[in-house]
């Protein structure tokens, strides 16, 4: 072990890079919890990157054209932090001393939202790499979009580091066969090449060629052998800057826990404190004399500041282009800023689709197609589509062109059969900014993307999914591709509203909700089968009560109803015709529509009691597990739902052998009333 | 477009290949719903396995020593349907008639324990492979295992088609990285490659280069130019046996829908019947002069048949191998006989250890460290691993070697970073039998393996996830590694049973449930911290009551409790503090262990009743979303829970800010009491 730089690294270059390592050790010391070993070997890294290469401007972490960062090895935050802090960030060295603690900017890992710097939240593995290309992704359109000739005002590049866990995990590939395929040259990352896993030595399982691996996808690939190689580090980039047409993964080779005598190259450096005795020893080996935790020498702090003021003169070069953009192309400039700010267009709402009795009987996933098409041509931020079944989520934008490599103005993303890089790509995109990303798929399919699912949610992202086939209602294709248990877990998320609307009109204020609501994802749950259109016109709830999550939809002409019929999507047609069959027979039923059990039970109280008349027994049915309804039903309730698999067969006759009928309402309620 | 062969392809040969695409091609019409392209496409590769290469006997589909063989483009199921009954597998043509349709043995997508000869469900993609993988695992090991000089009763091989949607799904990189390293030489894949997605033509998104791609992961790369070239596979298919040291990918062009005039090459042809008038013209393009649909020539029949029948000779053979076997390795053949029975053996449950308070306090995933390796001595079919975090799932079993290229017989599985892949592999190990699968993770990556799961629920496979780290008890990681919604999101998938031990006792009756439950997948659910050892002497409930999912942990001395108080895993002892303080301010309170609430919710009536009398008000306390509580607890009741993401911060912390305390169940029983 040598603590070796090349010949163009200075000493005030060395001091910097050992005051990450330094914070990193102190910092997990005090916690006695967290990951020393990464930021230790990849502090001249993060050096090199927020010093020398990536255009960012500590005072203004928000500034729209800035180089985006990913860490997507999320563990090694203190790398993340202690370099945020040396750049001049919002992130001063007493939140650095609370690094875990309650409360505090330093988290376990780096979250979105909470630490000023930070673009996503990372952790979950491989995540990073693929927000990353959505970011990436989200720069080439919007540089496609909004340049013009000779004037640049969207034009920045996307960085990342990644470790052998980033790589290993299957959204890696998903990601970066996309990112190759799209061409997303201004994409560079960095493979964190240590060779050591929490097992240990990589080589305990993973024998991939990573260069052979990524040149596969098509991203070039480049060496630094040593990331203590300040100048190779340099080389690299220029030549990762170079070739604009091919994202760039450079593989760095480090040393986790570098310097540390005892844990330097194997897994105890991986995710625990060094101990104060290794400590001791890792600082003086790296000649570092002072005697105190969590020491910032005032020459490195000053040197690395002064560094990152280029940054801030890049940015006021970017406000001069942009003032002369804005002179040039007025419009283009303010629809700029508007996007980017993340405000809708004036109007929108006027594009939303009312269906009529001569629609017909209409499937939601095509209503859903028929309200995104309408809104699209007015809300020019929506980008997005299918992981490979656009006919048949109908997330199609009939009016625009395709996203390629080509074309990147295009709206139309062909995600691939990649679901868990779709969710991912649709954070990165949205956190990038000037965007509103959707994606479809088969809602059974929601399992291969519900890491990013969950990760849209915690950082309250608006992304919007399209998740049609939503039932055994889908019919032949069966057991593997019914939803049985997705509703239950999609609702049990935080943060995520799933709607579940019953006719094409709820379709419409789905897709309303959807663009509104800021403040995270948007499930958009869709039957691949006709659903009739319910008649709005005698009294009965309107349709833009989706938004309260639910409401009476038909009543029984009263105040007092014997019983309370609760259905969403497909169901509501069961139990509006069990409705019928009661109050045919005298017994007064009422009908909630309840697309969303999440915007429900935000309601007051008072608005829940009306809905759902305290003491009236109620019926929830809903071709899927019925563990999200007791909740609602309570003791004094009967749901009739699916809490098994499903099977292969024409849907109307698995309704009748599932018992998803309204005739089994019917009994329900009727065995209710004694 | 031609409907050539090679030369060595005869007329009958052609004939085969025909019956199955015209099989398919009818049956799809008769149903008005499937997917006619690809079986039409891959004929002649079936027609090749199934007559010439793979090794297998038709009135045995449970031979032992049978070559697996996995569909991973499951949407193909009728490739498979016609060629298990072209090859004499127990499917009648009359269920063939009956594709797709209620109760018939052939639904849209294939399923293990449905149909004969159908190895593992598959639709999903990527699954497949995946599986594919596990079962060349499980051969590898077995091969180890029992084989000695002279006696090979192991030894098979494993075979898989699989789509450009497999091999865009992230799980292929895993399974594939997977295979390679751990030198899997028995594995041979074809990939379909018919350049043809749902949404049109693979270059709208995919531009890997696969065969680098594979090369990358150490597997051999062939390639078939003309899928219709049976030379061509016999050709590849001997270079792919000659390397025994890696699995072998051979790239087959294909072209979707062959022979349809107007479909061919084309996305139409996916997922859709072709049309009476285009079958007709298809048929035609054959040379198909059979009028009726569903006709299967009698020479073909034979001909196939007669192919078929070098499998009872080679299971003939087998069977004389292993009785010269049974002969000199009698004990062995015994234990070879009752793994592949799935038989547990005699004695086993005198393993399973009893904690005493000398043990202290103990996590439960050290206590279920220390039950796997008691029973890891007596049970050796057990082996697995854990997605690289074997010291913090405590998954090493520490008297086995570790599996490996060069030591297969190894039980310790370095699953690597890929959980998809894990819980793929787990069920491909499970379903080629003789070994019991278990692996581990963090809780909250229980999502990136989702699918797996479902798989594994839908197949009822004997699979052991441990899932640690169970909630924001592991403190510092914070939100993107606390689960919240997890449990929900697991208790709410059929035939999944989730076992959350309050302590090391529960632990290890745990265990136990786990190993005797053969209709499902088992999830261990434990905790990183410590917890108390609850007394089991003073006629308070046994540990062994776990198996009834909820049972009386601590009475309150009476039948007639005013209060009950339920939980499970670490907050049990939380339930037992809130206790205490009820019962010395004088109020009945008594506490019930609920670690799986599948397991109670199945019990009779008179039993839950006798746990939660009826009347009696509820308190349930949870770290974790409440929302699977409610249907236990009831209007009459509390449940203590989290619906919002966790933090960042020691987890003693955490449990004070989150409101999970015995402070806060005391004054919501006492609510309850008024």
């Amino acid at each position: 072990m040598t603590l070796s730089a090349d010949a163009t690294t200075t000493s005030l270059d060395v001091l910097c890079i050992n005051t990450i390592r330094t914070l990193a050790m102190d910092a997990v010391q005090a916690a006695e919890s967290g990951h020393p070993g990464a930021p230790m070997a990849l502090a001249p890294l993060a050096y090199a990157l927020y010093t020398r290469h990536m255009r960012h401007n500590p005072a203004d972490p928000q500034w729209p054209n800035r180089d985006r960062f990913v860490l997507s090895n999320g563990h090694a935050s203190m790398l993340l932090y202690a370099t945020l802090h040396m750049s001049g960030y919002d992130l001063p060295l007493s939140e650095i001393k609370r690094f875990r603690q309650w409360g505090s900017k330093t988290p376990g890992h780096p979250e979105w939202g909470h630490t000023a710097g930070v673009e996503t939240t990372t952790g979950p593995l491989g995540q990073g790499l693929a927000n990353a290309v959505g970011m990436a992704a989200a720069e080439a359109h919007l540089a496609a979009t909004f340049n013009r000739d000779g004037h640049s005002i969207v034009d920045h590049y996307t960085w990342f580091i990644a470790g052998d866990g980033c790589l290993m995990e299957g959204i890696s590939h998903e990601a970066a066969s996309f990112a190759g395929h799209f061409k997303l040259g201004k994409l560079i990352g960095f493979y964190d090449d240590n060779r050591i896993s929490i097992d240990g030595t990589t080589d305990l399982t993973l024998s991939d060629d990573a260069a052979q691996r990524f040149a596969s996808y098509g991203w070039q690939v480049l060496h630094v052998a040593d990331v203590n190689d300040l100048g190779a580090i340099d080389a690299a980039v220029a030549a990762a800057r170079a070739d604009t047409s091919r994202p760039s993964l450079i593989i760095t080779r480090t040393h986790i826990g570098y310097g540390s005598p005892n844990r330097q190259d194997s897994a105890k450096a991986h995710g625990e404190a060094l101990g104060t005795a290794e400590v001791a020893l890792t600082k003086q080996a790296y000649g570092w004399h002072y005697p105190e935790p969590f020491h910032v020498p005032d020459e490195a702090l000053a040197h690395w500041r002064g560094q990152c003021a280029r940054g801030a003169a890049a940015h006021d070069d970017w406000r001069k282009q942009v003032i002369a953009y804005t002179k040039a192309f007025p419009a283009d400039a303010m629809e700029f800023g508007r996007r980017m700010q993340g405000n809708l267009p004036a109007g929108w709402q006027q594009a939303i689709p009312v269906f009529t009795p001569e629609n017909g009987n209409i499937a939601s996933r095509n209503a859903s197609g028929v309200v995104l098409n309408a809104l699209a041509a007015k809300v020019p931020e929506l980008i997005g589509g299918s992981a490979d079944l656009s006919g048949s989520n109908l997330t199609l934008l009939k009016d625009s062109a395709r996203f390629s490599a080509e074309t990147p103005a295009g709206r139309n993303v062909h995600f691939g059969v990649r679901e868990h890089a779709m969710g991912a790509i649709m954070n990165g995109m949205q956190l990038h900014g000037g965007v509103i990303a959707y994606g479809g798929t088969f809602l059974v399919f929601a399992d291969y993307m519900r890491p990013a699912i969950r990760l849209a949610a915690l950082m309250k992202q608006r992304v919007v999914y399209v998740f049609t086939h939503d039932s055994i209602g889908l019919g032949e294709d069966g057991p593997t591709h019914q939803p049985v248990e997705h509703l239950t877990a999609l609702r049990c998320i935080p943060n995520l509203t799933v709607l579940r609307p019953a006719d094409a009109n709820e379709t419409a204020e789905a897709w309303r909700f959807a663009l509104q609501h800021t403040t995270g994802p948007v499930a958009l749950v869709l039957t691949r089968q006709k659903l009739p259109l319910f008649d709005r016109s005698s009294g009965n709830g309107a349709a833009s009560e989706v938004a309260r999550g639910g409401y009476l939809l038909a009543s029984c002409g009263c105040n007092n109803p014997q019983v309370v019929l609760l259905a969403c999507g497909s169901e509501v047609g069961i139990a509006m015709r069990a409705q019928q069959t009661l109050l045919d027979s005298g017994v007064k039923a009422r009908v909630v529509s309840m697309p969303s059990h999440e915007l429900f039970l935000q309601q007051p109280v008072e608005y829940r009691n009306s809905v759902l008349p305290p003491g009236v027994p109620r019926v929830a049915v809903e071709a899927a597990h019925p563990m999200s309804w007791h909740r609602i039903v309570g003791d004094n309730g009967t749901v009739i739902g699916i809490d098994t698999f499903g099977a292969s067969a024409p849907f109307e006759r698995l309704y009748q052998e599932y018992g998803i009928t309204a005739e089994r309402v019917v009994e329900a309620a009727r065995a209710h009333l004694g």
